[in-house]
C-alpha cells in the first residue's frame, strides 16, 4: 500500500480562530520539518506540540503550533503531523502550497480514514462511523455513530461469523472425507445456528427503519384549514428549538428545513417555510398539493379548529390523505377558546367518521397547553421503531444491503439442508453467507466498494 | 485580573473532519480532567497530546485528542487545553455543555486574545494583528498582519517613545530645579527629535492609504457602452482567478463581490454580478447610475470599442465621471478586429478630448492580448501608495487615529518651544504626546477601548 505523504485542511471551511492542516505518510515529519522554523521535528517525541513558524524559503507564512504523532499510534497508523494556524482560508492555502512544494500531495476525500482502515487500525464499519459522527446533528445519531465507532456492528456480526466459520470448517472437513460419507457437522445444530443468525439478521435489518429515523429524521407534515392555528403552533414548537440552537454561541447552523428535536431525535417539518407564510393553506393548495406534502411524511399532524362547528371538510381532507404507513395525529387547536365538552364533542365526531386509527390531542399553542402531549406523540412514533433485542442500530444503506444479502444466503443454506443437496453446494452457500457478513466490517471487500465509501467523505478526514 | 476558566469552539463553524474547543484559565486542566476518560491530565506534561473520550458522567460524548499547555508558555499565558473532536457542530455543543456543567464558562468574543494581552504576553497592536491575520484574504494583508504580530508597529513607536521619554525626564528635572533657571534639555536637540518623530508619524499616517488598499482591496469600476466588451474582459480576468481559488480544494469561499488578485493585492470589481448580466450598460443605467458606481471606486477602467468610430458618447461619459482622486484607465477593446493605426487614432482622439491624465491600454480579451498591461496598470496604482521609507504599514483605523493625535500633540510641543511657553506646559504637552504614542501598543489604555477592540473578535479567539 501507498504511504506517500498526504495533506489537507481538516477543520471546517471558513474563518475561525484556529485552522488545522493534517499531514500523514512516511515523510510527514521530514516534510513538515523542512518548512518549520522551530524545534527539529525529526527529533521531537510522539504526541508533543511545538511552537514556531511555517516558512516558504525565507518568507514566513504564519506563526503556528505543530503536533507530531509517530506511527503506529496515530489516527492513520502512519507518521502524522497537525499544523494549527491562524484560521484564515488564505493562510490554509499558502501552507498547503508550501507542503506540496516540499513533497506532500493533496489528500483525496476520505484518504486519511481510508489509510486508518487499510493499515488495520479500524474496520470498515468503524471508518464509516467516523463520517456519521462528523455529520451527526442530534443525540440519537451521535450515539449510534459512536457505538458503531466502538465496534458495535462488527461485534454483533463477527460473533455470528465465527460460529458460522466453525461449521464451514466442519463441512469442508466432510468434503475431504467425501468418499467415506461421514457427517462432522451436526446438521440440526447447524440449523439451530442458522435460525439464530437469521433472527439476528432480521433484528438488525428491522433496526434500519429506526436507523433511518435517526440518520435522516422523521418527516412530519402539518396540515390544516386556514386559521386552524398552524403558524401559532409552529412558532410555539420552534421557539424553544431556536432558543436551544442559539443557546451556545458558535454552534448555530443554516437549515433549509425547520428541524425540531424531541428527546434527541430530529423531526423534519415539511415545507414549513412556505406554510407559515400562506395562511390560506388548504384553499390555496387543494387536496392534490396537500397530498404531495404528505407523500414523504412519516407523520401527519392535522389541525382542526375546536372553536368551529363543521368538520366535514377536515374529515374529507384527512380521508384523502390517509395511508397505511402514515401515523395520523389529529390536533384540536385553540382549546383555550372553548369548553372541555366542546372538544370532547369534536373528538367524537372525528372518531365516528375516520375509520383509521389515530391519536387525538387537544392543544392551545397560544397558552402553551398540552404542547408536551403533541411532542410525546411524535416521540412515541420513533420510540416504537426501536428494537428491544439489540443495542445496535443499522443506519447505513450499505450495511442494510449486505445484511439483506446475508439473510438470502442464510436462507439458501437452510434450503440446501432441507433438500439435502450435495455437501459441495452447501459449502458454497455457506461461504457465500460468510462473505456477505464479512462485507460490513471490510474483512471481504474490493477497491470499487472502498472507493465508493471513502469518496463520500470530506477532504481532510 | 480574572483567571476563571473559559471555553469556546476555536475552529470555523460548520462540519469539518476535526473541530477544536479551547479552554483557558486557572482550572482549565482540572475541569478538562474531570470529563476526560484517558490519561490523568493533571499529571500530563505541558505541550503533550492524549487520546481518550469526553464523558458526561457515564455517557461517552466523543473520542478525542486532548492537548495540554501549562502556564506561562501558552497563548493566553494561562493553563490551557485544546480538545480535538469529530467536527460536528452538535458534538461541539455537547462538549461545551459538559465543560460548562463542570465549571468552565463560555468565552466572550476575543477573550482568549484579551487574556494574552492582559497577561503581558503580547501588546495591543499584536492582539489586533491576530484578528487581522485570521481575516487576511490575500498575500498583502497576511504579510502586513504577520509583520504587526511580530511587533512591527510597536517597534517603530517604542523607539520614538523612548527618545521622547528621555527628553521628558530632562524637562521634568528642570521643573525640579525651576528656581535655578537651568536647561537640562537641549531645546534644539529636542526640536530635532520632534522633527524626526513628526516625519515618522507622517510616514506611518501616509501608509494608511496603502494599508486600506491592503485591508479592504482597491475598488475598480469597469464601465463602457454596450458591446464594448465588458463581459468578455471580466470573464478573461476572473477565469484565472477562479482557477486559482479552486486550485486547492477546501479553500474556496463565498463572495458577493468579484475579487481579483494581482501580485497579492485584492481588487474589488464593483457590482460586476449585475454588470455582466446586462449588456446594455450605459443606456440602461444612464450617467447618474454610472456615477453612483464610480463614486466609491479608486480606479475607473473605461472600455471603448476600438472597432467603432464615434467616441463622443464615451468622452462625454468619461468627463462626467472624472474625479481628482479617481485613477482613469481607458481601454481600447477588440484590437484583434482592427489595425494598429486604427487604435493609435483612437488614443489620439481621447488624448485630445480628455484633459485629465490617464493611462491608455489596447486589449483583446478574446485573444488574451495585452491583458497583462491592464493588470500591471491596476497593480501600479497600489504600488505607488507604498511608502519607501518604512516597512510598517498602518491598516488599523484605531492606530491611524492615535497617530493623528500624536502628531497634533507633537506639533503642540513644537509650538510650545517656538513660543517659549512655561516648562510646566511643555512637560504637559510632551506627556500628552507620549500618551497617544502609547495607545497603539496598549501601554496606555482603558477598559472601554479594550472592550471595543476585543468585541470585534470572533468567539474562540
Amino acid at each position: 500500500m501507498n504511504h506517500d505523504t498526504i495533506c489537507a485542511l481538516a477543520t471546517a471551511n471558513g474563518i475561525g480562530a484556529i485552522g488545522i492542516i493534517r499531514i500523514s505518510g512516511d515523510d510527514a515529519i521530514p516534510v513538515s520539518a523542512k518548512i518549520f522554523d522551530g524545534k527539529n521535528l525529526e527529533k521531537a517525541q510522539s504526541h508533543t506540540v511545538h511552537y514556531g513558524f511555517i516558512k516558504d524559503g525565507d518568507e514566513v507564512i504564519d506563526e503556528v503550533m505543530i503536533s507530531v504523532f509517530k506511527a503506529p499510534k496515530t489516527f492513520t497508523a502512519e507518521d502524522s503531523v497537525e499544523i494549527s494556524f491562524h484560521g484564515s482560508p488564505h493562510i490554509a492555502k499558502k501552507i498547503l502550497e508550501v507542503l506540496i512544494k516540499n513533497g506532500a500531495r493533496m489528500a483525496k476525500a476520505g484518504e486519511f480514514t481510508m489509510r486508518a482502515f487499510m493499515n488495520g487500525r479500524i474496520d470498515l464499519s468503524q471508518a464509516e462511523s467516523i463520517a456519521d459522527l462528523i455529520a451527526s446533528e442530534n443525540e440519537a445519531s451521535r450515539k449510534v455513530a459512536l457505538n458503531q465507532l466502538k465496534g458495535g456492528i462488527t461485534n454483533e456480526i463477527s460473533f455470528l461469523r465465527t460460529d458460522l466459520l466453525n461449521f464451514v470448517s466442519l463441512i469442508e472437513l466432510e468434503l475431504d472425507f467425501a468418499e467415506e460419507d461421514v457427517e462432522f457437522a451436526d446438521r440440526s445444530a447447524l440449523n439451530q445456528l442458522l435460525d439464530k443468525i437469521e433472527a439476528k439478521l432480521n433484528s438488525l435489518i428491522e433496526s434500519f427503519q429506526y436507523g433511518n429515523a435517526i440518520k435522516n429524521g422523521t418527516a412530519v407534515a402539518i396540515i390544516g384549514k386556514p386559521n386552524a392555528g398552524k403558524s401559532t403552533l409552529l412558532n410555539a414548537l420552534l421557539k424553544e428549538e431556536r432558543a436551544i440552537v442559539s443557546n451556545i454561541a458558535g454552534t448555530t447552523r443554516d437549515t433549509i428545513e425547520e428541524i425540531l428535536h424531541i428527546k434527541g431525535h430530529a423531526f423534519r417539518l415539511i415545507d414549513t417555510a412556505g406554510l407559515r407564510e400562506t395562511a390560506d393553506e388548504i384553499e390555496a393548495i387543494g387536496v392534490k398539493k396537500a397530498k404531495e406534502k404528505v407523500e414523504n411524511a412519516n407523520i401527519l399532524v392535522y389541525l382542526a379548529d375546536a372553536a368551529t362547528e363543521n368538520f366535514s371538510e377536515d374529515i374529507e381532507m384527512i380521508k384523502s390523505l390517509q395511508r397505511d404507513d402514515l401515523k395520523l395525529i389529529i390536533c384540536a387547536t385553540k382549546i383555550d377558546e372553548v369548553s372541555p365538552t366542546q372538544y370532547e364533542l369534536v373528538e367524537n365526531i372525528f372518531r365516528k367518521k375516520i375509520p383509521q386509527d389515530f391519536d387525538f390531542i387537544t392543544i392551545s399553542a397560544v397558552e402553551n397547553q398540552n404542547m408536551q402531549d403533541l411532542k410525546d406523540e411524535l416521540s412515541s412514533y420513533v420510540e416504537q421503531l426501536k428494537s428491544e433485542e439489540s443495542n445496535v442500530v443499522i443506519t447505513n444503506q450499505r450495511h442494510f444491503e449486505a445484511l439483506g444479502k446475508s439473510l438470502d444466503a442464510v436462507n439458501k443454506v437452510k434450503e440446501a439442508i432441507t433438500f439435502q443437496i450435495s455437501t459441495e453446494l452447501l459449502a458454497y452457500e455457506l461461504r457465500n453467507a460468510l462473505e456477505h457478513l464479512g462485507e460490513i466490517s471490510g474483512e471481504v471487500t474490493n477497491d470499487e466498494v472502498l472507493g465508493n465509501i471513502f469518496s463520500k467523505f470530506c477532504i481532510g478526514k
